[in-house]
């Protein structure tokens, strides 16, 4: 099976007849792989407002996401047609709110010790976050968006280190 | 059970203790309601050509996301935790590509007769066609972003209908 | 939407420009629909025989398969893609052992009182009734057939009653 | 625990009192496991037609067919209930089409690299394909048969490689 | 089919042969149901004493439970074989805790507008929110127990209200 | 990361800010791990006579809750938020009645050879077991109680074996 290098860039999803496939990862060895993976949500300055302001509300939103994160990312398999499914050792969910632009930055850390990397969990478990975040402040504000969701970081498998800080 | 309004915003997923919690929809309505978003996936010019170029290729990537996309919408109550489960009468996954800036916009419209609005579906639907397209075409660039994904319509329910052209 | 007719029959999953889609069913009225689909194992004489000889075997074997065909009546929109989730009001499956020709038949029956058939979920859940018969007796044969998984029957809809007794 | 033998075949999925039991892989080691199984769907002339004459239809049904049958293989376990979760290497896939009958063969392909065989991994591939395929196209023919599933080829595990090629 | 009454109860999930079997609710009308369960969770004074004195722990380990319990009950069907899937307009965990006794009561309601009654979705949620708080406590105390989990109150139906307050 | 020691107990699932978290097992070596959990259901007389006295209705009871019982175990990560998900080896389901106090004892065992622990494949597919029978006979007795489910045995991993025999 050909396989995406620097000089030759394929869809490795793609066969040789433009068909979608699964990659064929039997003869590929276990390493210890991690993705982490960021996004952003951007809410009116009044919703924002309302998300700090009431009593834990904002402690209770974010946990909510952080669970919805985590289980999606056990469940991307399901969810990404042609995704292999995995163990993970580690799913990590992180809030990073900023008063000034009333955004918040999701993040979403995943680890294994298999076959594939893990960028396709932590993607997923960013953007089922957000729309957990965006579910929970909708009423306040429909026009809430989804910015910016992308792979941060990358480690393990053959093609090593990635990394992306644009 | 306070809902939003436009002179008293809530957070109506927050309870007067700040937890979290589901809205009771016993007493509401069953109507029939649209709701329409989108998102754009943003690639570099190698991986866009490599989708345009190989046989079938571009079929065969969007017909998968667009499968992702219903499967996911019809899934959205299991993704989104306090979200109602209800029967989706439609959902619909367009894609637009534009060859100029290498981008593809996926739009995901659902509608029901219930008494709930669909908004969640349409945004879950919209963001796992996305993600299987960037899964797809990762192998050519890990760097590609979801950008933009927002609400674009909804109808039907009390608060009739909503429109972002931004 | 163009609906299949007797005089104009055509594919309502795809669309005009032969694109998978969901078929809209806002407009349709909810009727009372039933749909019966069956099946059979074939398998040697000696599973046949191991099967019935067991004290309980058949029994748990059979049950077994029961409500792993009733689950999958279930979750029949999570496996087909196309399919609208809907409420099931019964899911039956019933076996019938032949002695003679050491064959099982899987009869799936489901009813609804919504806006599309029941097809899918009989078809599904026969198929998978089947299926987990053969998983617990294929250690005494791996060649075990299922055949002629069909729809006999049903009732329901614009198109009302419809039989095969072939 | 007792396996079946030539010489001395057993349910293993019935224990001693006849009770259905998931068979216990503690001891059992991993090795390269590869599962084939085929089915074949049998149409009426005016349906294969219509799947045939209209623009990229084939495609676009195939394709959804090939994406269900993907994740019905990875959701094996979830659906059979003495099936025990293992991860996939590889799932693929294949029609082949018969213009003069009217069938379509479904031929799915399952790699693990475990202590259990994949099996019920391909039949379950195999007979979800199918039943998308019969969803698809069940507007142009109620009566559309899924005829003769069955394993075609198993290496892997103890009892090495088993052929059918009936 | 015959039902439970005063007079003649009968387990209705089983048919006249013994068979497990889903009841036909074909014919019985919606009304507004509701359904409340409770139970118990009792551990350690030392993992009680933990779980009140780490900062923010007990909100952010009884948001989680409350989390997995909705998320229970929408999939209560997908559980337990012989449930039929329903829309659930309302699902509440409340939590109460006794620092006497060290233990938390967990309290589930449930409600629809449907042909039968979510006493199985009220049941579910408490036992898996009750599930998770053992999950996040039991590295202080394996030893906690899941006491008395039961159905408190019920109304809606032919039966009417049904009320347990032992 | 910090561990729960005798010593020096935690909450591993809280991380220093009391926020909720997955805990990482990357560098944890994979052993063979078992888990026994076991509860108890209570009925009425009447609805356990019901239970003895129908031709096969225990039977097929009892097999009804063992299924459903080791599917909730494969599924246990998809319903406990914090849990990993991991390959189980066995799952296993015994009844134990009690004609004198009409109770049932239901013993869940699983086990693995991985990372993590299965006490919660065990507390799961026991409560599930246990949610089956008491949805099976709730119409004879909506006051059945599911009493003590708690872990009975554990054995693998840093902290050996461990035994509860109250």
């Amino acid at each position: 099976m050909s396989n995406a290098t620097m000089d030759n860039p394929v869809l490795t999803h793609i066969d040789e007849s433009g068909q979608a496939r699964m990659v064929d990862v039997s003869n590929k060895t276990a390493t210890a792989r991690t993705a982490v993976a960021e996004g952003r949500i951007r809410m009116s300055s009044e919703a924002y407002a309302l998300l700090s302001a009431q009593q834990n509300a904002k402690g209770d939103v974010l946990n909510t996401a952080r669970i919805a994160g985590v289980l999606a990312a056990k469940r991307c398999a399901d969810l990404i047609p042609l995704c292999h499914s995995l163990p993970l050792s580690f799913v990590g969910i992180e809030f990073f709110t900023n008063d000034t632009d009333y955004t918040i930055t999701v993040r979403a850390t995943c680890r294994t010790d298999y076959k594939t990397g893990v960028e396709m969990e932590a993607m997923t478990a960013c953007s089922i976050a957000a729309l957990t975040i965006y579910d929970m402040c909708k009423a306040a504000d429909k026009g809430i968006v989804l910015e910016q969701i992308k792979l941060r970081y990358k480690s393990g498998g053959k093609s090593g280190e990635w990394r992306n800080d644009d």
